[in-house]
């Protein structure tokens, strides 16, 4: 059977890193998995992110997946270097692969970062960003309003923009050139952002990144799909399955057709 | 003492390479071959190109790199399995990750590929990239004019200018929005490049990828550089190394401002 691309997020955050491995890697089967009974994951202790973490890994290794990606920052923040050790195949974080394209993309080395306040209080993207290189200026913000809105599906009304506006006012002071979105639910409202932000700022997405460097780690594993067959994904979340699986459909469309339904797992919690 | 990053070029195509990967990773030694005496690897026989780089691989291991990157497309094409399985450092070329970064950049899957005879008689760019997607169209162009040009500096000239039109005249016919720049010589005639190809087609650089690609792979195998201090560099070349400083002071400036010369290797070949 083929080996799959685990991949696990506090909810529905992650189908934009799901969007861009099907979308830059479409030989491979995905499995996911949206903890969306516990979400948002931002304002709990990294004790209790790492525990939740932990458990969902336990339920996709079951799967025997070539790797693991992590696709919540704050769950990268907190539990990544846990899970490594933990299990014996390659695990991606967000944070490195947001960290380097931005380094990447900026022209005046002024980087912003919004994310949650777990990952903007772990300091991990200033770290992952200063390991790299020393000359980067960072400035970080943290906007628990925006995960919640994602999560009911709301990403274009006037309240959605005028949330975003609040959220980003203090960020719209600095003089960055970048905006890292550090939490997989931003790419659902880059509309709003990028008008927000101006056109002088390039928006760099988690999820485009982490899915190149899943590309480039399976390559370097010589674990690269080489099957000709369209892949049937799996989807599996621990909350409302409808509510998942209508932003799944909208988010992911034609990527999803060959997928039936969406489980609920609520067992293991 | 420091691990470098050994990087390695038919000439001097592999200065794009490592002024972003100077840029992208500052903390990182970098020790250059530049194969300036025997260059251009394009039209040689890929028994030839082997054996080449295979007497520059002999020379840079003596320095003990962290990793080995090829350059060169020519020299990936014919000659990047044949090293990973000769030395138990890792080894990168410029083809995948050009292929990985076009993937992620195309809208309409059409994309265009130039570079050397060698390079795209090889077929390696449009194996790299079906084996990513099966979805993608592919159009190969070689340009042997172009090496040339920049092996003598000359970027911007009318000459120059005539030369890219006349070289890239037939990849304009076909509907592509991406072209990958499958030769690291390629990125010193940028401006050329995008001004025959206009504004409708993304370049990608080897350059560019090639320095994340590095940074993904150090930073998976914990290898990434700590120190604080500015690394100083070492350069070296098989033929003149006057030309070679001209150029590489003109292409890496500030970066290499504590490297005093290039020195000359001609008793290995």
């Amino acid at each position: 059977m083929q080996q799959a691309i685990a991949i696990l997020d506090s909810g529905v955050g992650g189908l934009t890193v799901a969007k861009e491995i099907m979308r830059q890697l479409p030989r491979e089967k995905v499995i996911y998995f949206g903890d969306t009974a516990r979400t948002p994951y931002g304002p709990r202790t990294s004790e209790e992110v790492i525990h939740f973490t932990e458990q969902i890994v336990d339920f996709l290794v079951q799967f025997d997946p070539k790797v693991i990606v992590i696709a919540c920052n704050t769950a990268t923040a907190a539990a990544l270097e846990h899970i490594k050790r933990k299990v014996d195949i390659p695990v991606i974080g967000v944070i490195h692969p947001g960290a380097r394209a931005a380094i990447s993309a900026t022209k005046t080395a002024n980087i912003g970062v919004i994310g949650t306040v777990g990952t903007i209080n772990s300091g991990a993207y200033t770290e992952a960003l200063k390991q790299l290189s020393p000359y980067v200026h960072v400035e970080s913000l943290a906007c628990p309003a925006l995960v919640p809105l994602v999560e009911q599906g709301d990403f274009r009304s006037e309240h959605a923009k005028n949330t975003v506006e609040t959220s980003l006012s203090r960020m719209k002071e600095f003089p960055i050139d970048t905006l890292i979105l550090g939490c997989t639910h931003y790419p659902f409202l880059t509309d709003c952002i990028k008008e927000v932000m101006g056109p002088g700022v390039k928006l760099i997405s988690s999820a485009d990144e982490t899915a190149r460097e899943t590309s480039t780690i399976l390559h370097d594993k010589r674990k690269l799909a080489t099957i000709e067959d369209t892949p049937v994904h799996q989807f599996f979340c621990s909350g409302d399955p409808e509510m998942f699986q209508s932003i799944a459909r909208s988010w992911l469309g034609e990527q999803i057709k060959n997928t039936p339904v969406v489980w609920q797992v609520s067992k293991m919690l």
